[in-house]
């Protein structure tokens, strides 16, 4: 049996086990398991044994699509039998935009530095853990890999690493790099959780870095139109609408995060920085106008640049850069058509 | 003499006489004092005595125009003798935009909730100061009230409640209340400096909430430009090109400003609520595209629902929010125009 870093996701807290039988099975067959995996991280020295949770959902047999969200999220794209809805729930399932009658769709956790033994992760890892993960299942070559920002990050990496094992990419609000200004609003999150550290107040500074991150998340329209009420004094303060929301995502985030995946994942993304030029693999690109954290200009960018066939699909929605988990019903025909 | 609360900024630590004659006298006539006048705070319990700060400079008997900038701008909006630069040196001097040999300038510190006896300043409470200061000096009525962001808050709100007190207005990237967007990020930096407060790590917490604040005033293109380069590793961790910017401007921050004056400040901004119909005085607003933290299209609802005659100037610029200091040759003939 092989340790497996705690998280704070209940959700993943009884896969421990090395190698596993599927502990869950559904009508359509889930493996919810982890394999042991080499690699050699980007910032460490020499090859490394990793344990890689994985879920793999769908029928047997059928091609197997890769499914990679943002950093806070997990390989619970879709639920497994019992559980919560997965992040991806809409758009991953029996005769969903993702069909699992069609597909299987595989999904990991996100590697960290503790289990790299580095103080870095990069998205080259991931896509390496990736493209390792594959050959263990015995799955030559995926139909697509389907990432969603820092998922798309990795998808870019691993198709630049690992052209021959993906048919086909779909990059949902990620770019080859990171556009500065978002780097500087990461950069003041893991600031305020650093200074956390120091104090002793880590919960706090956690949920203060998650409340400025969701102001980069949004359009500035949503925002606009939801929390246009006036302030209320209570005692202490006045406190605005916008408010009470941040905190709620800042409390929520607490219980199911922890500092130091968050410091190490956050930095992951600034570090990201794939050369278009070498990725030869079809691609699929969908972007947000009001995406503020990934402009849509860096996708136009990366699709020129793209060495492989590219196609760029604009997508208006007023959640910005959260559009690709509040839009399914705009995303299912693109995704559709991506996977035929 | 008189109580002036304390404030990190150098020059105007010398001025604490009240009344005084001016201490300095440049060509034009520089008046750099003190005034106390009374006032009842929105957020107070009746009048109370305050003692205002005012730099009023210009050749004498010229008609005054009074210019307020930022929450961190002082009244030193032009230099006295062989003091360091004002903020908006510039656009204001002897034959600036605002001409010093044609206007008298007046601006004033920005009253502080320690000086009002609350724990809460608001638009109006500086608004007041501004026309009991007039009063005061024997100006029966400005010619023009210029206000950049913060100040143009303050302008909004003294047309409205002394609309017979300035012959016009001009607004620049402010409005008559600030978006729900913009609000989350300052609750954010104000989140930060509290949890400095409450851990003892002011200067880091203030600091980083400055960091913070100005991701959100320049703009994207510009920071997309600026800090393009690559992450260098320093021992302890990444450091990213625009992390360097963001930490020089956290620290200097720290240097003239403190916690109270900046969470006092910061929320006075946020509870800014003024009906733009109640504002009968003729006004030129001036708005820049890129800034994000005060959307053009605010300044478009502003336009639309003064009810005095309204122009609404548009002016590109890379420079975000902060355009109203870095865009002086575009603004010079705007400004020239707005008051002749």
């Amino acid at each position: 049996m092989s340790q497996l870093p705690e998280t704070r996701n209940a959700r993943t807290a009884d896969v421990v086990d090395f190698p596993v039988a599927p502990r869950v099975r559904v009508a359509f067959g889930d493996q919810q398991s982890a394999r042991r995996i080499s690699l050699s991280p980007k910032y460490g020295n020499g090859p490394r044994e990793v344990d890689v949770r994985y879920l793999w959902s769908g029928v047997a047999d059928a091609p197997t699509v890769i499914v990679q969200g943002g950093i806070s999220a997990d390989r619970y794209v879709t639920a497994p039998a019992d559980a919560a809805p997965g992040w991806w729930q809409a758009l991953v399932g029996d005769g969903a935009a993702i069909d699992l009658a069609r597909f299987r769709v595989l999904a990991i956790d996100w590697l960290i530095p503790a289990e790299l033994g580095t103080s870095t992760v990069s998205s080259e890892d991931q896509a390496d853990a990736l493209a390792a993960l594959l050959d263990a299942l015995g799955i030559a070559r995926a139909h697509a890999f389907v990432g969603s920002s820092y998922g798309a990050m990795v998808a870019l990496a691993f198709a630049a690493r690992h052209p021959q094992q993906t048919e086909r990419l779909v990059l949902l609000a990620g770019a080859h790099r990171t556009h500065p200004l978002s780097t500087a609003q990461r950069s003041v999150q893991r600031g305020i959780v650093r200074l956390g550290q120091q104090s002793g107040q880590l919960d706090e500074a956690l949920a203060l870095a998650r409340q400025l991150a969701m102001t980069t998340y949004r359009g500035s329209a949503e925002f606009g139109r939801r929390f246009a009420g006036d302030p209320e004094w209570r005692g202490d303060r006045f406190h605005f609408p916008v408010e009470d929301y941040l905190e709620h995502q800042g409390r929520r985030f607490v219980e199911r995060f922890d500092a130091e995946r968050f410091l190490a994942l956050s930095e992951s993304i600034d570090l990201h920085d794939v050369a278009p030029e070498q990725v030869p693999v079809p691609s699929t690109l969908i972007g947000f106008p009001s995406d503020r954290l990934v402009p849509l200009a860096d996708l136009c960018e990366l699709q020129r640049r793209l060495r492989g066939p590219a196609t760029l699909e604009v997508v208006e929605s007023p959640y910005g850069h959260d559009a690709f988990l509040k839009e399914p019903e705009q995303l299912a025909p693109l995704l559709r058509e991506a996977l035929r």
